[in-house]
């Protein structure tokens, strides 16, 4: 049964169903705008252990477990786990679900990986190959400060274009039937590189791609932003926010009715220091499992277009002078 | 139509077939016993690039274009690419396959990745979600010596229990018809972790998953080692596959007589100094598509068990003392 949509795009004949969203974040995203949506915060940066990358794990672990059980399931009911993370060889996510025993299947695609992890898991749900399936992705903004930019004890500045990694992390436990949300469709994401090279402005760097995803996205399902309550980015921030808006308007689409993107709404930078908004897997990952999901369930929104955007870059790219390309994976969620 | 079989494991109702394999590799795999059977061989181990990470690019590049036009198709044609490398971020295949303008999902399962990226290539052909999609990884010695181990300028000694980074790259085109093998199922791996440190010895680090994943296979379909013609590990070297054959035994299953390790093919150990054996994502790619795949195509070995390996490290984990869990993606592969 084909379930190909124009060029890039997958239309789901059943819809996979959202049966739980869950989301654990650090204190800071605790005290931003979205703060009483969360299921749990985590007072501690170090989630009671001794390294950053421990403290994802933790994170991460915690979060699907939270996710198996409000969808009323026992961890040898999900079938296989799509998980990723920012770090290098992705140790957030081998080390953070490792015990619960579960088959899994590791993805890098840097800030967009629930994108990537929610798509991967419709299809496999979709096609039959398995009743159940987790989700998740995570960040902290520990470990992601020492992976790729300065150590905190530096206490350097950061230009207003900077984004602030969240300290979070987001799971979905994806089904048959069940729940009140579901995923109807899926643009496959193309990697975009307009030559940027400042790893300080990642919203630049990943504006193209998310306008490219987007933009495919109305053409396959022949489709207006209209016809979405809300189109929403994972992490381009204020920057990258504007950039949409203008790449977009250049295809003849204008987009700010329905734009929302995540990195905006989990901290009010200008209260918290944040400069461009947050950034990082789990920003997406738990705006979408707290913030998103229910207001869907609710029948608040009808449909939304979900884009997490990922910055592809490492301290070797961008050492070696290399540019930083983007990529965006865009999932349709509707209520139902 | 639920295509579960067992615990682990999907049981595909129509294989998904293989239309073509690809393998470029450098000039000490060329000189290995299988080097007669790769499609090209480097001689300039920057493969004309400036750095480690570029020709590794380049690497994986070269081989996606050599793998669709052996499957006489255009690169339009192939809807999604499934790609992994080792490196941090996985810079490799970012850079590497972004030219090509394809849709892309990142992975990453360290050495196993060409068994997740069949697996989920197979899956995404299998559920209707694309005609054509690419199957690829890579490695490269420099850039593996360098993001994991030492500057290649101290000429360090290196135990017997170490294995080589290959440097290589294998992609597979795989789609609904054509081609004269095909994957009828998959067992997804677990995270298993017998608590090993040494990164120096990854052969025992991965051997515990390669023997939960091949059991789970037997256990999934009901079948026994004979079963198989060939039940072939991607990279455990001299040291993992005794450690494998224990465990198995331990098990009740004897595998000597069809257990094969892409590592212990591709080099002559005694003569290129490679000490256990070859390694890296690119080790079982480039040994599947050059020397197994033809086998089945022949049929000359009528259906067999493919099982690369993952060690599941960072040098973050590893400075903070963490264990080297290991992973393991099956997939079997018959002939047509």
């Amino acid at each position: 049964m084909d379930q190909t949509k124009g060029k890039q795009s997958i239309e789901f004949q059943e819809g996979v169903h959202i049966l739980s969203g869950a989301s654990i974040v650090g204190k800071k995203e605790g005290e931003g705008p979205l703060g009483s949506c969360f299921d749990l915060i985590g007072e501690d940066p170090m989630f009671g252990c001794q390294t950053w990358e421990d403290a994802e794990s933790t994170l991460q672990k915690e979060t699907a477990q939270l996710a198996i059980g409000k969808a009323k399931l026992e961890k040898w009911q999900i079938r296989t786990i799509f998980a990723g993370d920012l770090l290098a060889q992705s140790i957030a996510s081998s080390f953070g679900i490792m015990d619960l025993e579960i088959p899994v299947y590791g993805l890098y695609g840097a800030c967009s990986t629930m994108g990537e992890a929610l798509s991967l898991g419709a299809m496999a749900v979709s096609g039959g190959f398995g009743e159940y399936v987790l989700s998740i992705t995570s960040s902290h903004f520990g470990s992601a400060e020492k992976e790729f930019r300065f150590p905190l004890e530096y206490g350097n500045q950061r230009p207003l274009s900077a984004t602030w990694t969240v300290t979070g992390s987001g799971a979905c436990v994806l089904g048959k039937k069940g729940g009140k949300a579901r995923i109807t469709g899926l643009t496959t994401g193309k990697i975009i590189d307009y030559g940027l090279k400042d790893s300080l402005n990642m919203g630049a760097c990943m504006a193209p791609a998310a306008c490219d995803t987007i933009y495919q996205n109305l053409m396959d399902f022949n489709r207006s932003p209209g016809d979405y309550d809300r189109i929403i980015t994972g992490d381009l921030g204020e920057v990258g926010q504007r950039i949409l808006f203008d790449l977009m308007a250049e295809k003849g689409f204008d987009i700010k009715k329905q734009h929302m993107d995540c990195g905006i709404e989990i901290f009010d930078n200008a209260a918290q220091d944040t400069h461009a908004g947050g950034s990082g897997c789990g920003c997406s990952a738990a705006t979408f499992a707290s913030y998103i999901l229910p207001k869907l369930e609710k029948g608040e929104w009808k449909r939304i277009l979900f884009v997490p955007t990922g910055a592809l870059l490492s301290k070797v790219s961008f050492n070696e002078g290399q540019s930083v390309p983007g990529i965006a994976q865009a999932v349709v969620v509707e209520h139902c």
